[in-house]
């Protein structure tokens, strides 16, 4: 896909700031968020409105307009378990800059938001996976290629799955890491598109550390063939390492002031 | 060959301080440059006497002898035009913690550097390269078999062929990174061990961006499957990423306080 695609993750109900944005529909504290994120080098925006059971499409339709309409219809992913937001954000979605992403399918009881993104021409987040954590690659690749497969029956492109390997944390898995960065590596060799939400593997950990392994394994995750990923754009580590990982991959030319672009 | 190993690089004669240390023999600006490597996670430090045509034997009996006594038989990387230094070297070298490694040959005209690798039970990074820079990695395979056949054919160890893939600097060589990093993998898939000079590829970069694009690049070429790199231990970064890459890859084992092991 050319340049390593960051979406940013902080416009999320679980910040308390922005579930109350959300409720009393106050722009402020979600523009801000969202400019933060934009000026950091995020190329899209995970909007996040959790369940969102009473009046998620309104509260969607309202998102989108309000991000799109102050961020230069940058592109959104969806991200709620009302099905019926995401078709009432995708109808409002500007589409100059890019699909909508739907925020997400697995193999199991969220296949169907595959065929929410078939009905509505847009990318889906699919994760590897149908109850829990894979086990293996072995897992990861039946998982991966049912929803392929039924993406593909829908009419869509394989372009448009973008699979998620399940990114696991190292307390408890540390043996699992290579595992998933080979099967991101699988994916680039089938021509697949691939996304994860990286600072999984380093949950638990003390504060200070996180940035440095979350980093470490975004180089390597990059050079296996890591297409997207959904992180803190704040984190300035991080998003060096992504800019450098860039220039090392011949997707932006280098220029001395790079990590400024 | 398990956690990764670094070669401190700091004890140069390039360094005005350390080539008049060397010229007076004088310990302590060497010993200070070491305990200093060291403390930051050297596994090996490298010992540049530059060309040393007129007492370099006598220069590497004494770097050796005063390195390994005062930090306990640390194992050296022998590095100098001068081969009979080199065999004096190892002729005090205590091989308690590991062999000596001669630094470097290559497949042209220091192709004999493997006899005396051969000739004294040493290690010796052998460089894919016969006269200036590889090509491809055509010619990287072509000369690394060229460099395999023959230490094998001295009765050499494959495992004490660590061959040098030659990092090459961004700046002019930008779409060739992709190609090393992928040698070092086809190295690894051959079960042959692989170290260089990370740092060559931030060459002529400002000085605050070169860390970033090092560590990133050195993270990467660990999971293809480096096994060790000559660099410069005090770069924090680099440190880290190579620490945080070691739990990573389940070469130690994660503890919160990792950084400072």
């Amino acid at each position: 896909m050319g340049k390593f695609i960051v979406i940013g993750e902080r416009i999320h109900c679980i910040s308390p700031a922005i579930r109350e944005a959300m409720a009393n529909r106050d722009p402020e504290p979600i523009l801000k968020r969202a400019k933060e994120q934009v000026e950091a080098g995020a190329t899209y925006l995970d909007v996040n409105i959790g369940p969102a059971a009473k009046d998620g499409e309104d509260l969607m339709q309202w998102a989108v307009k309000l991000l799109q309409e102050n961020f230069d219809n940058i592109p959104l992913s969806l991200d709620t378990a009302n099905k019926a937001a995401i078709e009432a954000g995708i109808r409002v979605f500007n589409r100059a800059k890019g699909k909508p992403i739907i925020n997400s399918a697995d193999a199991g009881a969220r296949i169907s938001y595959i065929d929410l993104a078939a009905a509505n021409d847009a990318i889906v987040i699919s994760l590897c996976s149908k109850s829990g954590v894979p086990a293996n690659n072995d897992e990861r690749t039946a998982y991966c290629q049912e929803m392929l497969e039924h993406g593909l029956s829908l009419g869509m492109s394989e372009q448009d799955l973008w699979f998620d390997p399940l990114c696991l944390v190292i307390k408890g898995m540390q043996e699992k890491q290579v595992e998933m960065l080979d099967f991101i590596r699988q994916l680039k060799d089938m021509g697949l598109n691939s996304v994860c939400g990286i600072s999984n593997i380093s949950n638990g950990m003390p504060k200070e550390v996180r940035p440095i392994i979350d980093a470490t394994e975004m180089a390597m995750a990059i050079y296996a063939g890591l297409s997207a990923a959904i992180l803190n754009p704040i984190d300035r580590r991080m998003m060096e390492t992504i800019k450098s990982a860039d220039v090392i991959l011949n997707n932006t030319l280098f220029a001395d002031s790079f990590l400024e672009i």
